[in-house]
């Protein structure tokens, strides 16, 4: 709590110390299970029979990311997109189902805290996924309000499966929407029960929301973060009334193309209000498509390999770009760009803070983007899945120290769960994703020389654990 | 014979009588065995470790075809494109070996002779594959000249190989470039032997004669057309020393990029002479990627699956563009364009004639890429495997009426050689490339209208055999 009082009178220092330091707004968007090869920009789009011109826009005026990398999960994105840290620092390393014990501390310190620390006004909409208990929602974790669902969009299944079993679920069992303000509530208060119809039109809701809110923002003194997490394309993709039928793939296609229209109504609220030019907008998917499960309500990886839940490159590539007219120049850049790094990149472009006394792993990239260097910060990046360390990612090469094997739409490990164990039965798998972005061609023998250098990677993420060890994963293989 | 003169009697009173009737040059440069997913505009370039800026240019200036469809090998698509039929009306429906007895027949009235009819200077640089029959060569199928190779690059490796075996092959056997001038050669001449030095420089010098003939043609009264047919990136890609390590991705990159910048040579010619806007080009590969075989000298299918051979989608949807300042609109679509239509819409661009006396499967496209109507007039594509006819395009679905499973870099047949055979076994697999570019999920069985549709696509083909039954194909598994 000192440390936030101390970080708070930084925040309030430089805001009336600098006028020089520039306060955008932020409007921060993320997709849910949109995979690399689902938009226009990125090969899909109309090829794919869901057009997304609103969203191919936004990518022609902004920074297009091509080498957008994330975790491999809904949770573990979103917790290393909220701290800046991998997803297992904070314990959020896997997707939480119902009855996992794992949640978002009070001692973690988020993007909307940060932003909350230096002035900004700050709400949450939407799916939020990183723990059900009061220490873990929005509304305590830096937004001033919170409005959607705590878990997955897969919960809206939850009331016609227990009708069908004849089953009578407690209140706790079952999901809701659900709404939380900090400061009046503890515990975010259910709105109303999530069910397919409520799927079916929560993210018009959100729309509105989102559009009422810039509206009304658009007019304040302090300029403001908003955070909206979209639920689509995620299964299951029913959609409203006037999406229906929209593409010529079904359900999937059709929810790609609301996504794209509520996205460009949020888009438009911005330049309505004649905010454009004062605001950065992110936008980006939480991962690669969930795919063999849900077939066909499910995306594409385009032209890599894998799905959601694997460490495959099309897990974890996916879509991201960002925009800030006159500051950023638009086009498209193969750098590699984390998700982890929006938190300390934002930072820097508006003064606010990143603790000290943890290990962070997102990269202050706002040189790169605002074009004082040609390059990003970035050459590497760990996947965990659960509590394993299981690939590496050192420039172009992808390094497997551990086969993930993708047995429907899971994943089945084989080896322990100590990387420096597999070291030892020999060479790990290695690919060239430039040369072979499908992942067939192990050139580990070839190209031995690269171990070095991932190993490199290696020790200095195990360094960081030294004082600061992973809390236990939720990983229901490693009990 | 007849035909001829009447046709070039025709030609000469279209010329002639209607000075409306433009006459653009035409410019068309094909690559060979480049994939979809490699060009920078087609989400490869950068991202692949091989930048095609040039290439790039040309596509945002033209007309960038996201479903371009070709046929599954070199030769295939070669007697395709050069006589607007599919190419096992012409017998041409394998890629070429020695040996191979089919060849170009003089009867196929080919693109070049379209063009000469009605007046034009016609030049062919590179790979021929067509056949090695004196009849078959380019200078005796239209065009006023010829330099280059009669069969494929991998012949680059024969003096080598045949040394490491101490051998004395007879000259036939031997590998060559080749010169032919209409009119005075009855039979191309050898200028050298064929070598891998060779294929490391062969398109410089394709280059530096193109860039000659357009210096000298642009100054001249008839409008030309010129077709360079490029060597690269087809196996072995040894590149001349300036593109040595170019790339990030070895050998393929670098030839990639020294494509992407002799062509870009050839681009540079046609504005630095003052006739860009006289100027229609065509850029195309063949078909898709050649990879198992070769790895890693070859390139990616994109999202798509399969690679040169297959009937998979990865095999016969590439790269292709056209531009025609002022007259052919920028950007992009996604209408089906086949490599066969070029002929037809070339024709009804500058006043040619198609001939009548035979099926012609190419379309003209000419309203289309004129803007006088907003979709392609293409909806269906068959594709053969040799004498076999494998699988149907009906707009979005892709049907196969016989398994093509890829074992190594070929395919095995599982199945009769009779589309209806297979038919009486049960539905065919279909799949929906829009939902499902990789091909993974048949969907038959719940699209089961679209049997009725594609059956018409194959009678109206049948039909067509009724009078003009197809030649022999050059099938080693169909003796």
């Amino acid at each position: 709590m000192a440390r936030r009082i101390l970080l708070a009178l930084v925040g309030l220092l430089i805001s009336l110390g600098s006028t020089a330091q520039e306060r955008p707004n932020i409007v921060f968007m993320m997709a849910d299970n949109l995979g690399y090869g689902d938009l226009g920009s990125y090969g899909g789009g109309e090829i794919r029979g869901m057009p997304t011109p609103r969203l191919d826009r936004l990518a022609s005026e902004g920074l297009r990311f091509t080498q957008f990398l994330v975790e491999p999960g809904c949770t573990p994105t979103r917790a290393a997109t909220m701290t800046g840290r991998y997803s297992i620092r904070s314990g959020l390393s896997l997707a939480l189902v119902r009855g996992t014990p794992n949640t978002l501390a009070d001692s973690e310190y988020t993007m909307a805290e940060m932003l909350k620390d230096v002035g900004y006004d700050t709400a949450y909409l939407g799916k939020w996924h990183l723990g059900m208990d009061p220490q873990s929602q929005p509304h305590n974790q830096g937004f001033d309000s919170y409005f959607g669902i705590l878990n997955s969009t897969d919960e809206a299944q939850f009331a016609v499966g227990m009708k069908r079993a004849g089953y009578e679920p407690s209140k706790s069992e079952r999901a809701y929407v659900w709404e939380g303000l900090a400061g009046r509530d503890d515990a975010a208060r259910p709105v109303r029960e999530y069910t397919l119809d409520e799927r079916r039109t929560i993210d018009v809701e959100l729309t509105d929301r989102a559009v009422q809110y810039i509206a009304a923002e658009a007019k304040g003194s302090e300029p403001f973060f908003l955070f909206i997490a979209w639920t689509r394309p995620h299964y299951p993709n029913l959609t409203s009334k006037e999406f229906e039928g929209k593409s010529t793939i079904g359900i999937y296609g059709d929810s790609v193309m609301e996504l794209d229209h509520n996205s460009g109504r949020v888009l438009d609220a911005i330049s309505d209000e004649g905010i454009e030019g004062d605001t950065i907008v992110v936008w980006m998917s939480d991962n690669g498509p969930w795919k063999t499960m849900v077939w066909p309500d499910g995306g594409s990886s385009g032209p890599f390999r894998g799905e959601l839940g694997s460490a495959w490159e099309g897990s974890i590539r996916t879509a991201g770009m960002i925009k800030w007219p006159g500051k950023i120049e638009p086009g498209e850049s193969n750098g590699m760009f984390s998700a982890m790094d929006f938190m300390p990149t934002l930072a820097k472009l508006v003064g606010g803070q990143m603790p000290t006394d943890r290990p962070i792993d997102g990269i202050d990239q706002s040189d790169w983007l605002l074009g004082r260097q040609d390059h990003s910060n970035r050459e590497s990046l760990i996947t965990f899945i659960g509590g394993d360390l299981v690939a590496v990612r050192w420039r172009h090469f992808r390094i497997y120290l551990q086969d993930v094997v993708q047995a429907g739409n899971g994943f089945t490990r084989m080896g322990g769960t100590q990387a420096n164990r597999i070291q030892h039965n020999g060479y790990p798998k290695v690919y060239n994703i430039a040369q072979d972005p499908r992942e067939e061609y192990d050139v580990g023998a070839p190209e031995s020389w690269v171990a070095g250098q991932y190993m490199k990677v290696i020790q200095q993420y195990l360094a960081t654990l030294k004082g600061h060890p992973n809390p236990p994963p939720a990983n229901l293989t490693d009990f």
